[in-house]
């Protein structure tokens, strides 16, 4: 198996966060970015994204025309001074049938994100600043 | 002047929250997502987003490049059952400098939108839900 696409800090962080934001685009070339739900799948080492009517949604049919996708978990310490953490994932996605309950809210549908370049910023031990700032690093996986 | 393209109600809950997250295209039609700052500009009826080192930014560059852009602010009431309310621009974006200092981080550089399309989920009085439910709707702006 290759190493995982993320650092133990980094897992930690996506299981605390509850929403992410997905960007597809369309067969058109326009774009949309929607909130959704997400699970890191261990086995697989990908970002699983579910969610209701899943199999129905624009973005699981904008995946099946184009894999490419952009997805971006983050939070907001504080405002003043700003402090922003997150975890960007740009990479191939797929949309497959048949798969399990996770994550929550799939009726067995997902867009499955297999990570070809993360961007971090405020995780691992850095001090959470801008987003892109001091504590940001990036890396292809 | 043409007829506002958000909603009071959309309008309150824009400036309700402090965090969007913009979607962009590489000039290699990569698509990259981040959270950003933003504010809504009355006067030309677009969302302009800001952000330290702006002008010096992929996104930045990535608008310059390719006008597309979509951007989604929401937030998350209940987890369970899930509650979500928000609202999804996507339009074309413009990389412009010498602005004013808002939004707060700017340094003059900001990319503004200019919405094309408005899709709203559990604003304007409709009971919030799974993003794209029934308290969904959509329109051409």
């Amino acid at each position: 198996m290759p190493a995982a696409p993320f650092t133990d800090a980094e897992l930690e962080y996506l299981a605390s966060q509850q929403l992410g934001r997905l960007a597809t685009v369309t067969p058109e070339g326009r774009l949309q970015v929607k909130p959704v739900m997400f699970s890191y799948n261990a086995a697989e080492q990908t970002i699983d994204v579910g969610g209701h009517n899943m199999g129905g949604s624009r973005k699981y049919a904008n995946v099946k025309a184009n894999a490419e996708a952009a997805f971006v978990v983050d939070d907001m310490l504080s405002a003043n001074p700003l402090r922003l953490r997150g975890i960007e994932v740009r990479g191939n996605a797929e949309a497959l049938a048949g798969q399990g309950p996770e994550p929550a809210g799939s009726g067995g549908e997902i867009i499955r994100i297999r990570p070809r370049r993360v961007v971090c910023s405020g995780i691992d031990a850095a001090e959470p600043g801008i987003f892109g700032g001091p504590g940001r690093h990036s890396r292809t996986v």
